[in-house]
């Protein structure tokens, strides 16, 4: 047989590297290419230690437990308030960033130069140097938002007196927070840290925060679910367009805002600020879904990721039994278009917590309702469709309060299930923006990531090492990862 | 052969008529059904004179320059006046209705109700009794909004001092107009006319229009084909789904309504009224189609659709060649979703001019672009896409303003070609709210339904006549229909 295979011309079935099928090709050979990727991302011990896991009945119950905690709740943004007051256990002197936790010596450009904004934002430091040398000296403590109960696109730079979206789940008794988008271009989140922008944070502050604060008082809460429902059905998917959610969120604002007593002109620049960045809702987009999957956290021997998240230098993931841990891995380079002039040898790697959207079941998951973001990131319709398709196969099941249109109203794939992720080799897509990789400069494009399997594999194993060691205990003392 | 035929099962190919294929299949034969309609509905007369305008090289040239007409138009709302002082030639005792003209004694119940309720809104009358009274003693005089450069939704009701977005298009110098929209329930163009409504109306003349004509002032023209296109890519289709486009004009009017210096307290419930009403936009999208397709008027030969408009009774449609004469047949009964406690036994007839979103490519033309659109309708995201295509049958050519993201951001047909109607027997389709068809009571339901072949064929016979007379006289004679 070998004879015959190597005399005539091969005609091959290639399951993996596509190399090997362009060898045959070249040779004048016929090869298809099968998607197939080993389990565990190749490890042979991770694959055996995944396959104890399938299916493994302790962790489907707890699947369902977290998932169940995860579809109850009923995010409502109810005030804002400054970080200081409301993220919990926030320290006076600490700035919180994106992802897990990261030294200042480690941080990417983007996010040293959002620091040393935030440095000057809050009067620590009256130039760019003496903030720089406030930092050298050890005078800030930096954190992950994560840690707090909060969530920050890109950077996600947010210092003490920044004012933060209050979420609250009356359902899981649990509360989610976010800062104020600043718009495009130079801001903050992307590492500019210059006069403009820090004066721009200084209104947010001042006047911003306050006529939002009033007029959300007046109204009383708002439930987050129903609003991204409806933006859904208007064509956002919840992270890289927010162009509906922001203008019913104008419209549900401006009738409390105008009773409120606020000072006209100042709902005027309010308004004026808000209609003019189609992105505004975003972080409220991000505080719903970190409120949603809160809930789900620390249900022991869960599988279900409840934070995606990217420090601009590893992307990580935590999932509900293993509570605050992190399984990290290199943060990828964003596949996308990029504005006039720049290009994927000045982008940064991939930055920021609003993967928190795609782990609740948004953004990449959601892209089949918004046809109009593949073009922004490049790509079809019918990409947008089979990409929302194709995460059906990692997650644990479908949120009925988020519905895709044009799949005839089939609910969305939520509740990303690592197991599923190191079995399918599938990886969770993320839509996201690309920062410059210089602090300074902003926001260069746009573009499709995926969660690397590193961090899946990782978060398998710990769980196998966990049922592996309960295996050995006595059952009375179980109860937690 | 036919003695084989006979003796055998039967296996048919049907065209046409869909019963007979029902005979075969009951007999135990099989039948396969073709979607195939004779041209010209069917009768032999109009298909001669039909196939004698195909592919006619004075029909095609000057399709072409009505369609480059209609393409060039840019709508944008530049104010609001009353409707005695913006439309051409309305006389100080006249109400204008929906569709062609329609006699007091013929009108259906809604436009009934809507002209009693309009008399009491005008102060002519102090009850019904004597609004009746008035009418019938021939004290109103009626005209067709369309014969005014306007377009009214449902019933169409327009007395002279309803205040009405004043649509231009600079690109061909001409102007078009409709009124605000009052909102869903009982209002006055389903044909209620009850003290709300009334009371309703007053506070719309008197406080609402005032605000908006101010924030206009302020802000100057809003462009409208830009909002529409943004729209669609928001689930819009700019005819029965509006909240997009509604959301999207008070983003774009809120900052100048604060600065212009209105009351506060008006401004607050002027959008306190449209944040409520996400069908506030529809006539402003009404205004735009006008625009757009008055640019188109007047071309002779030209066999482009400039107008599709229901009086409740009949189905109408105008030709650009033809001008003002209108084309009708019986309106048709709409295949719909009622809301609960009603049926089709309670529905008015195909009922207003907001059909002109239709001839514009919008509405039904651009059903792809909401799927949310065909649950209120009855229907799947399938069906929305494949209506889209659909049209692309019938029409001249495409609007490269207006595209529909879930075909990957194809443009929306758009240009009616009757003599494509007759020819392919595709009917134009036409998403529409139904009424009740009592005067007084209002919508009780929402549904698609088509322009009747009769309109085509008779427009298609009108354009064959001229084309024949043009033959007998000196070419130097020519010029116009």
């Amino acid at each position: 047989m070998s004879g015959d295979l190597l005399k005539g011309v091969p005609a091959v079935l290639n399951l993996g590297v596509g190399a090997f099928a362009e060898a045959i090709r070249s040779g004048g050979g016929t090869a298809v290419d099968v998607d197939w990727r080993p389990p565990a991302g190749g490890s042979r011990e991770a694959g055996m230690e995944l396959a104890s896991l399938v299916s493994h009945p302790r962790i489907e119950a707890a699947n369902r437990t977290a998932f169940e905690r995860f579809l109850a709740a009923e995010p409502a943004v109810t005030g804002i308030g400054s970080a200081i007051d409301v993220l919990p256990e926030m320290g006076a002197r600490t700035i919180l960033h994106a992802g897990a936790p990261v030294a200042w010596e480690a941080m990417c450009g983007p996010m040293r130069g959002a620091v040393l904004g935030a440095i000057l934002f809050e009067g620590w430091a009256d130039d760019l140097d003496a903030a720089r040398a406030l930092v050298d000296s050890g005078g800030i403590a930096f954190d992950s938002c994560h840690h707090h109960g909060a969530a920050g696109p890109m950077s996600g730079v947010t210092s003490p007196s920044m004012p933060m979206w209050i979420v609250e789940n009356p359902a899981g008794g649990n509360a989610a927070f976010s800062g104020l988008n600043e718009g495009l271009g130079k801001v903050l989140r992307f590492g500019a840290n210059g006069p403009e922008v820090i004066e721009r944070l200084r209104w947010m502050r001042d006047e911003l925060a306050g006529v939002l604060a009033r007029a959300l008082d007046e109204n009383g809460p708002i439930e987050l679910k129903p609003l991204i429902a409806q933006a859904l059905h208007m064509g956002d998917e919840a992270h890289n367009r927010n162009a509906a959610a922001t203008s019913l969120l104008i419209k549900r604002l401006v009738p409390p805002a105008l009773r409120c007593g606020a000072d006209p002109e100042s709902v005027a620049r309010a308004f004026g600020f808000m209609a003019g960045n189609d992105h505004f809702f975003i972080n409220l987009s991000m505080a719903a879904c970190k409120a949603m999957l809160d809930a789900a956290r620390g249900v022991p021997f869960s599988s279900m990721v409840t934070a995606m998240a990217r420090n601009g230098v590893e992307f990580g993931i935590q999932t509900s039994a293993t509570g605050d841990r992190w399984f990290t891995a290199p943060a990828p380079l964003v596949d996308g278009l990029y504005f006039s002039g720049f290009g994927k040898e000045d982008a940064a790697r991939d930055i920021g917590d609003s993967a928190i959207t795609e782990t609740a079941g948004l953004g990449g998951f959601a892209m089949a309702a918004a046809p109009a973001i593949v073009r922004f990131v490049g790509g079809s319709a019918s990409e947008a469709i089979a990409a929302s398709r194709e995460m059906r196969r990692i997650t644990i099941g479908e949120n009925p309060a988020f519905t895709l249109p044009v799949l005839d109203f089939a609910a969305a794939p939520a509740g990303i299930d690592a197991r599923r992720v190191a079995d399918s080799g599938v990886l969770p897509i993320v839509n996201t923006g690309i920062a410059h990789r210089e602090a300074g400069i902003g926001q260069i494009g746009a573009g499709i990531t995926a969660a690397p399997m590193e961090c899946f594999v990782q978060a398998v194993r710990a769980l196998h090492h966990e049922i592996a060691r309960q295996a050995e205990v006595p059952a009375t003392r179980s109860g937690g990862i």
